[in-house]
């Protein structure tokens, strides 16, 4: 089980807010892994290295728990530090130390990009103090993605060929919208997913679309409570085996329904996906509603929470 | 001195038009060079597999030959085939070969890029039969380039650092506009240029402004009849410190006229760089053109054309 509060000593801590933009393809996911590099691991090292004469350095808790090649642009995580921690982010300003804590989360962004580099693959967006009963991962109401596809219909930009699907024929975006919007609603997605013990598969389907820019790229955008794990790479194949013509648009909801996997269509590659947005209630409703995630999920997961659950 | 034409035997031939569009990150340039991977390199030994049956593969001559990380979305090159070689090129259709040249010539992208592969860094958008006339490098009227800076002000995707300045300090887009405006004109731009002998140094700036995009990015397009060695960069570099405030606004054209290099600014890096388009006249006045081009640059320049005129 997560810990309620990191800081079993009983010790006043801040929760800090982190806005995480990363491109996935050099990571192996989000989640902390020995010998691996993966964003928490990155973000979680330059963490020990701020905050090293305090010991343990300050974990990070994720709204989406990318996959290997997922990029994010709308990442949110959250750490709670102790107030020496925050503290010793306070810099200097015309001379006298700030002691502001909102200057101090707000600094921390800045460390972290001052360690990452410049030209860093992951980069914090920014940073600040979380309101009252704020938990990246359990007061997220929805989280939405896009994922884009070059068709054979389209130009190919080289200069975003690691953030999209080159596609070696041509897709009727009409036929992939309409699929999409069939499928929307709550639903056990069991056939959408790959099955993880212990983790539920009914979710909200809040809003799905294609659309083709003016760049002549196809790019959905796919937004629900939650996902299971893969949910949106399996959404966007099937739409994509709709849009080529190799399945009938009403076939998704019937495939669905059946509740098993199908090899009708594949699942799309990690690379055209990104974590665009995480949505929060507003800041009164915030500790009730993480309450309610947690428990709701409890019950439906039984022991112990299993990494992954946003994984997509 | 290139030759007229580049079949001395006689034997006719047509010339294609390709479009390209490459990451340059992973190139030392356009112009090929032993040992190293360049553009043209990579392109003509695809030409080479194409064409292996007919000996000496066709080569490539182009618009804007850029420097090493110098990335394009509209890059122009052409070559000359013989009428075997393009028939070479007929597919089979509906079982009948066809022998349309105009279908052959387009056939040529699509037989190079299945050579690159699907997530190549460097793709031919299109090929097709040129205009009477026609010479990429000699018949284009203009060249456009973009560049691209992320400032202090705004956010940074990592998704995009490869073609993307990142720059530490808060940047006045109106200042560097103005800056930039001041510019424009037939001048003679040794202050601007790395001194190649033999090359000229006067050109045409056509257009030059910069503007902030809704992602918040700073981007300056800079339109010029021809570009000497490294102008655009530098044109970036001494606007970018500008709109830092290490420089007035008046101090560009000041320098600019003073025709000696100056370490008042710095030569942009090449990734936030990008070739975006070629302009050339109407087919029908395509012949005078290039003949006109030529004999200028003959004669400002005496034996031999050096490589890397239009380098930037």
């Amino acid at each position: 089980m997560e810990a309620e509060d990191p800081r079993a000593d009983g010790a006043a801590t801040r929760r800090i807010r982190l806005d995480i933009a990363y491109d996935g393809g050099g990571f192996r996911g989000w989640t902390k892994q020995p010998g691996l590099r993966t964003v928490q691991g990155e973000l979680e090292s330059a963490l020990s290295m701020i905050f090293s004469r305090f010991g343990e350095a300050p974990g990070l808790t994720v709204a989406g728990r990318t996959d290997a090649g997922v990029h994010a642009l709308g990442q949110v995580a959250h750490l709670d530090l102790t107030v020496a921690q925050l503290d010793s982010l306070a810099r200097p300003r015309g001379g006298v130390p700030s002691l502001d804590p909102a200057d101090a989360a707000a600094s921390l962004a800045r460390r972290i990009n001052g360690i990452l580099g410049l030209d860093s693959d992951v980069h914090v967006s920014g940073s600040r103090l979380a309101p009252e009963g704020f938990d990246a991962r359990f007061s997220a109401v929805w989280r939405r993605y896009e994922y884009r596809v070059a068709d054979a219909s389209g130009p190919r930009n080289p200069l975003e060929r690691n953030r999209t699907l080159w596609y070696p024929a041509e897709l009727d975006v009409a036929r992939m919208s309409l699929a999409a919007g069939s499928l929307l609603g709550l639903h056990d997605w069991a056939a959408y997913c790959k099955p993880r013990e212990g983790a539920t598969t009914i979710r909200t389907l809040q809003d799905f679309g294609w659309n083709r820019g003016t760049d002549g790229v196809l790019v959905a955008s796919v937004r629900a409570d939650a996902f299971c794990h893969s949910m949106v790479r399996a959404l966007v194949g099937a739409t994509i085996a709709v849009g080529e013509g190799k399945l009938e648009v009403s076939r998704l909801v019937v495939l669905r329904d059946r509740l098993v996997r199908t090899s009708e269509f594949k699942v799309a590659p990690a690379k055209g996906l990104t974590l665009m947005e995480v949505g929060y209630p507003q800041a009164e409703e915030l500790g009730a509603r993480a309450t309610v995630t947690r428990a709701r999920r409890t019950v439906e997961t039984a022991p112990p929470l299993t990494p992954g659950r946003e994984m997509v």
